[in-house]
């Protein structure tokens, strides 16, 4: 009879030994991975100070590994707001050490890409990562790291500190890994081109290793808002969450606690809560019981009064952008977008876009295409497990008059302080009613449109064709009754036309 | 400008954040989750001493919470190995503590479920999860714990020893949790059957809300040969384990270490490969430099010589069981089973098999019933994404003269030391090349058995069609012709149409 033995792992051997679930699944999803983590925390790292994103990626041949792989060297630069150098190996060499875990709208959210991709680069290639990296002081950082991985730290291999004269800002990570730049390139170069479509004031450079060139010019340098910081809805806590505040606020009555730690909880809705719950205002949140606790944390989710989030924690593309994205890359010949209302999902706000475009350049394919789209950032894999393909598949089309042969493409963006995504890799996201409902409702409102769209076209396709009798037969009706009166004109027949036609004139 | 604050957070504190990801993404999913997770590591725990399990379950309703929501208790009870009582608080309290990070087929992977499904509870209910078990020593251990999430530790809240009068060895896990369970009952209960069809040898116990028992009874006490502990296969070595290796090895040569510490490498192969790789022999692995390190990773990949692994450490179904469990749950007309020979995936074993069913109690859905099993656990969410499911999309079904109208039920059962699963909530595999490949090899295999019985059931449908227009002229000629020439008695029309039928006597 054998016994079982128990060990403990660190989080990042625990990464190290799954790393199917971040998204490094084969060669060639691994380097499709690495790309899109740095280039997501370099556009955070540009928007967090407000500064049009410029970034650089470079990826060159390094060697064959067999026939299918290679080693390549990847260099990502950004003009992003820097990483102090104490940081620095931590913020690359210790999984679940990071600047992400804040209740905003931001790429990154598991503060986990950047190392994921480090570490896959240090088990397939076996060569310290580089980092380069100045707020814009007087000073640049590097550094030569590698992750001890079954004890969770950095090992910091080389550091060099250098005078930044031009006063630069930014960070430049390069480092090699094992990859199939050939089987990734199709997901790599549509995954730069959406990127493109949602934010389009930034400059995005790719360096192909075959020295191909490709780049995405800004079309504007004006950005959205940067989304707030914001505090937790009270619909979202949890009594975790409740114990985590009372341990750290340094408010002493109930009535200032809720005011300070809670999204859109003003003096008012403080009062009519304590009231509606039956909590002393002037208690001492420190001096509640588990028990009162716990009931606090039920209380504040049937309370119905709670103003819902705003949306200033939220940065959506806005219609405007979205029609202009779709309209510059799908050039169709309709396109309908609609924004939802902000919304909430066990407390955390979001909002979701909608776009359909029909016709143009977009291929009937039988069915529709579909743009996945999540904090500015593309969804490229598993569309098929993804909360928005449930929906459309869940809906019926015929209502519309629209069906799957053809050519339409949809779109949706969920932005949110936390988007419910299934995998580390940020593959798709989580079927949860709420979100199913907003995504529900965004899509009947476009496919309304489309539908008066289709049905005014319709309608205009018969008329013409209507018309099309008319003026076919028409001019020798008139002739031959001309003729027949014995008189020489013929009536005029664009009058008779115009009479008969029910036609607006284009 | 503002610059970006860093902060770490515990294994626990992200799973508490990030628990879409191990399942447990809504009250539906995360009563479904809870179950399956304490199922399976009974399954494991009964198995890993060779006793045939009895597994218990009870879920009782507490309260209402909301609308849809509901407060249940869970119990489940195991007849399964026990936990020393001195593991219990980290096993069931601590992220990343288990007995599941061994090379070996095994249910639990993660290490993770157990303990999700616990945090889940105490974030829903806020109550102690109690334990109770033993190895079948002179004691019983009772243990109430709750989890330190932000430290990832385990709280003893209260702890009982019992005298172990009748023996008994198992362990009973009970904890309040929120759910929906009316809308989770259809998946759990599947989840029970299909668990029964792929563990013929265990008694299964659902006690619902409702009070309804549910009973899968077994069938057999024989149990399969229990999958053993395996070593890494040098094709899947990597640096990272190479170093953690020669940091444990007691063996002072190169020689001893290859043949000590990697699956399927004797003495021969260890000679071989060294004179391949132009490694002394007698080299001190400890002495070994990171570039040699490195080196030695690479050549354990190129060297063509290994033996692939053996199944030793692989437990599938067999033929003969896949058939009887799936002749006893769909009664299919026809059924056809393969299972392939091991193979490896990064230097995992695995083992593929897989089965096609047709007609009989199977219904023509408009596509394909698809059945997915890993390691004896049944898959039943994000089927969608799932390899098995990229594999018969992209098969040439017509190829075998079958369609998706048929009433076909496919079933695919993969069973590795690591099956490359894409969430923490173990819903689907990855698409790894190698696994892609033997299922497809697999699939086309049952297909082309399909096929031939296929074409000859339609052969017999022609022919029972030509039979039938012979035997209804035959006799009105015979009649006819009789009369004509004058003659009595006609000929023998039987004897007649046997010379003219192309089908064996059935």
């Amino acid at each position: 009879m054998s016994e079982a033995t128990f060990e403990e792992i660190s989080a990042s051997d625990f990464f190290y030994r799954n790393r199917d679930i971040a998204g490094f699944s084969n060669p060639s999803r691994a380097i499709f991975a690495a790309i899109r983590e740095l280039v997501e925390n370099s556009l955070d790292a540009a928007e967090s100070i407000m500064v049009p994103p410029d970034i650089y990626v470079r990826l060159s041949f390094e060697k064959n590994v067999s026939k299918e792989t290679q080693i390549y060297r990847l260099r990502v630069e950004d003009n992003g707001t820097g990483i102090p150098p104490r940081h620095i190996p931590l913020a690359f060499g210790q999984v679940l050490y990071g600047s992400k875990y804040k209740l905003k709208q931001q790429r990154g959210t598991f503060g986990l890409g950047g190392k994921m991709a480090i570490l896959y680069g240090q088990i397939t290639a076996h060569e310290p990562a580089t980092i380069i990296s100045s707020t814009g002081s007087t000073h640049i950082f590097m550094f030569k790291i590698m992750i001890d991985i079954q004890r969770n730290r950095p090992i910091i291999m080389d550091r060099k500190v250098l005078l930044n004269k031009s006063g630069w800002r930014g960070t430049i990570v390069e480092f090699a890994l094992e990859g199939d730049y050939f089987r990734a390139m199709p997901k790599i170069i549509e995954y730069f081109k959406q990127t493109a479509i949602v934010n389009p004031y930034a400059n995005l450079t790719f360096v192909d290793p075959r020295g191909r060139l490709y780049r995405f010019t800004r079309a504007t340098t004006v950005m959205p808002e940067p989304p707030k910081e914001t505090l937790p809805h009270p619909y979202g806590v949890d009594v975790e969450l409740l114990q985590r505040l009372i341990q750290i606020t340094p408010h002493e009555n109930m009535l200032d606690f809720l005011r300070n730690h809670f999204h859109r909880v003003g003096r008012k809705t403080a009062e009519k809560f304590l009231e509606f719950s039956g909590i002393d205002a002037s208690k001492n949140p420190k001096k509640l019981s588990h028990e009162e606790v716990v009931r606090l944390a039920q209380k504040l989710k049937e309370f119905k009064e709670f103003i819902p989030p705003d949306a200033s924690c939220l940065s959506p593309l806005g219609e405007e952008l979205l029609r202009t994205g779709i309209l510059k890359e799908l050039k169709p010949e309709f396109v309908a977008v609609h924004q939802r209302k902000p919304a909430t999902y066990s407390g955390h706000p979001f909002i979701v876009e909608a776009a359909i475009a029909y016709g143009g350049e977009i291929p009937a394919k039988g069915q529709f295409l579909l743009y996945r789209f999540a904090n500015r950032i593309p969804l490229l894999y598993d569309e098929a497990s993804d909360v928005a393909t449930k929906v459309i598949n869940s809906m019926n089309w015929r209502r519309y008059k629209v069906t799957p042969d053809m050519p339409i493409a949809i779109v949706v963006h969920i932005c949110s302080t936390k988007v419910p995504y299934k995998t580390v890799g940020k593959e798709f996201i989580a079927d949860r009613p709420e979100v199913r409902r907003e995504i529900a409702n965004a899509l009947r409102e476009v496919a309304r449109q489309l539908q008066r769209f289709l049905s005014k076209k319709e309608h205009v396709n018969r008329e013409k064709k209507r018309m099309g009798v008319f003026s076919r037969y028409l001019p020798k009706i008139a002739q031959f009754s001309t003729k027949l009166a014995g008189k020489e004109k013929p009536p005029d027949i664009e009058k008779l036309l115009r009479s008969v036609s029910r036609l607006e004139l284009e």
